[in-house]
């Protein structure tokens, strides 16, 4: 017998035949034998509209006053997903009890909107538990000190639910969702992507943090933090699928030491459309120039990405930057205003036309000539690297948006991901 | 300064547009200088469209804990008006904080979908309206012992309206609904019936009672508890009447004693067109026989009015009461299967085509002659009355119920209920 979180999303959750179907998978699992936690999300749809009511009354600035009234609101959505799913498990014949976050108690700070879990505490859960029940808890919530119920932000409850399968030391955490698993790339541009079938959590930040929105990048950190193995897999697939097909279904996100680790030079390419190359030339290079211009940019909330600075030249240098495309305007105009008469930079050039791609791959920390394996791949298709970032299990390079598919799909091939999974690289 | 608490149904929180008009008028008793606390019910159709979801996923037998989840989601109706109204309030300059029912908190015992209200902490409240804060609580739900959800029950949120006003020892309670208050008859029947002024709790008990739908009966028999007056007032005057005209518009409910009240003979006329009449006839006059029948109608939870017991003859009597015309066919089977043949009773009849007629009026107890004015009014008509049944307060006769409309119009006109409010009789 094993502890056993399930997450499921808002499309999961989305009618109450999907719930119906949700629960018989529930049950099952129970019937198996195990111990079961499930987090629901919000029935897709609920949590857009009743913030978009919210959104018609309230005052044009936000205060903590009115955000804490937002998440009055939008708490509501997973407590009825959770009275609704409680109620289709026990007409399944499965004992069930659901939990708002404040009943568990799940304790957050008091930041409305953007809380962060603080301690979770298992004694009630425990006891419904150990009186064979299945125990459903809202995700995306909790309650701070003073007793007010606070919402962990859009994707929260991905986040719920591994702080709780953290808390109570289960065995595994099943994140359910409308995709099957994590995918050496995008399907949608190299149709060979193959679906891995273990992830190490940092490969995984590195692939989330790009754009592959299969979980909330805040959840991978808090299953790092806590060592709690995830499972991300489909909820479509038929519920009465026996419960050991399911056990080795989908993508399991788990530790680099994990045994079934593949430790394959690269695990798979992310990418973004979304940025936009920005260059700062001609400034004196002298000490505190990069904090200038990036201390600037940081201040006015804009996150950078991928920091260049060439070699100095006469006293002068460049910097080269991305930033996300939602923020290119509003940058130019900063670093034209503020930056070019406060260091004297000659010019400020912009590129929305780039994209970024990667290769993440945890074998990358201790194999060498990965990155120039990428370069050539990318020469061989006459694509022109623009910029180079790297980290221990990246590397990034920034190109033409043009050629994106082609890059990706280059890349695909050249490091054989759509290979079948190999057997473990060592022990 | 005092302190008022005022209720708002689901029909005038209905849109956003509603909601806005309650804030402002909200916001308008706290600029006049009033601490403010509001109890709004859910949206109108929220907690229909809740329960109907509830209803397709709930196990076809109820228990403990499917009930409890119907009180889990059933709540969040009100916890999103709550939410609404705070917003709005607070864009409209007026600072305000809401509460969920667990948050005050608002104490009840553990009986979902009826829970009675025991304990109301006043700590938290007080400590936000000292703070300058409109304060919102969520109508229609509290939290028991064990930190579970609980709803009081269709019409509810009048019951906790009441309930908090009482435990802030609130000034007065302004329960804010679709009539402009109460009448001394059904204007649809009689054109002519008029806006009572002041009533008394007790004829508001036996209105209410009569199917006058405007307050739930347990809101009134709290406000009886704890000497709470009430004023029934319309949501529908233009939010900017001045706060004078208001304090003195609708029907305050409250005490005999109150100098205010109109000691007249007759007050109102209730009548209820749902009841059906039965008779069970030629049973053996001997001790016990009354809770014979009636018990086992009791017991099987069906409501019982107007029990008359005729004289006893030949050592046989005969027992005439009325029941709810819904549980007419079950009670007339119940009599038939088990009375019967228990009792020897000779005959059961029963005759659906009825209506009760009361009058209604504190002045009855002190004064003779009432009843009689009452029948010799009805027998000008030709009214035959085939019962009657008299408490200190109202006398009700059961008639053929194609005379009910009559009934009322000449009862209405020889109580002269349509002259205005006289001044009150005595101080």
């Amino acid at each position: 017998m094993a502890l056993i979180v399930h997450k499921y999303g808002g499309t999961s959750m989305g009618s109450t035949e999907r719930i119906q179907q949700v629960a018989k998978r529930v049950a099952k699992w129970a019937r198996a034998g195990h111990q079961m936690i499930v987090v629901p999300s919000a029935m897709s749809g609920e949590t857009n509209r009743l913030l978009a009511l919210a959104k018609e009354l309230a005052p044009a600035h936000s205060t903590p006053n009115t955000l804490r009234e937002l998440d009055m609101i939008a708490a509501t959505g997973e407590q009825v997903s959770v009275g609704l799913l409680s109620l289709a498990l026990q007409a399944e014949g499965a004992p069930a009890v659901s939990f708002a976050g404040w009943q568990v108690p799940v304790r957050t700070d008091c930041a409305y909107t953007k809380a962060r879990i603080g301690a979770i505490d298992d004694q009630r859960v425990r006891k419904e538990l150990d009186a064979g029940k299945v125990v459903i808890i809202t995700g995306f919530q909790g309650v701070d000190d003073q007793g007010n119920i606070t919402t962990l932000g859009r994707g929260g409850s991905d986040t719920s639910a591994v702080a709780i399968a953290a808390a109570m030391k289960a065995d595994e955490c099943l994140i359910y969702t409308d995709v099957d698993g994590v995918y050496t790339t995008d399907p949608r541009i190299v149709p060979e992507a193959r679906r891995m079938g273990v992830l190490s959590f940092e490969e995984m930040l590195e692939m989330a943090s790009m754009g592959s929105k299969v979980l909330q990048i805040r959840a991978v950190e808090f299953a790092v933090k806590y060592s709690m193995p995830i499972r991300v897999l489909s909820s479509f697939t038929p519920w009465d699928i026996p419960v050991e097909e399911e056990e080795n279904s989908g993508t399991l996100i788990t530790f680099e030491e994990d045994e079934k680790m593949e430790k394959a030079l690269v695990s798979g390419i992310a990418f973004n459309r979304d940025e936009a190359k920005i260059s700062v030339l001609g400034v004196p290079d002298r000490p505190g120039i990069a904090y200038q211009i990036l201390g600037t940019v940081a201040d006015a909330n804009i996150e950078v990405d991928a920091i260049i600075q060439n070699i100095s030249k006469d006293g002068k240098t460049d910097f080269t930057f991305t930033v996300n495309q939602s923020d290119y305007a509003r940058t130019m105009e900063l670093l034209q205003e503020k930056i070019m008469p406060a260091t004297g930079a000659a010019e400020i050039i912009g590129d929305t036309k780039i994209s970024k791609v990667s290769i993440v791959g945890i074998g990358m920390r201790s194999h060498a000539g990965v990155a120039s394996k990428m370069f050539r791949a990318l020469a061989e298709e006459g694509i022109n690297i623009q910029m180079i970032a790297t980290s221990e299990i990246k590397t990034s390079v920034v190109i033409d948006e043009k050629y994106l598919e082609l890059a990706v799909r280059a890349l695909h091939k050249a490091f054989e991901l759509d290979a079948p999974d190999e057997a473990p690289a060592s022990a």
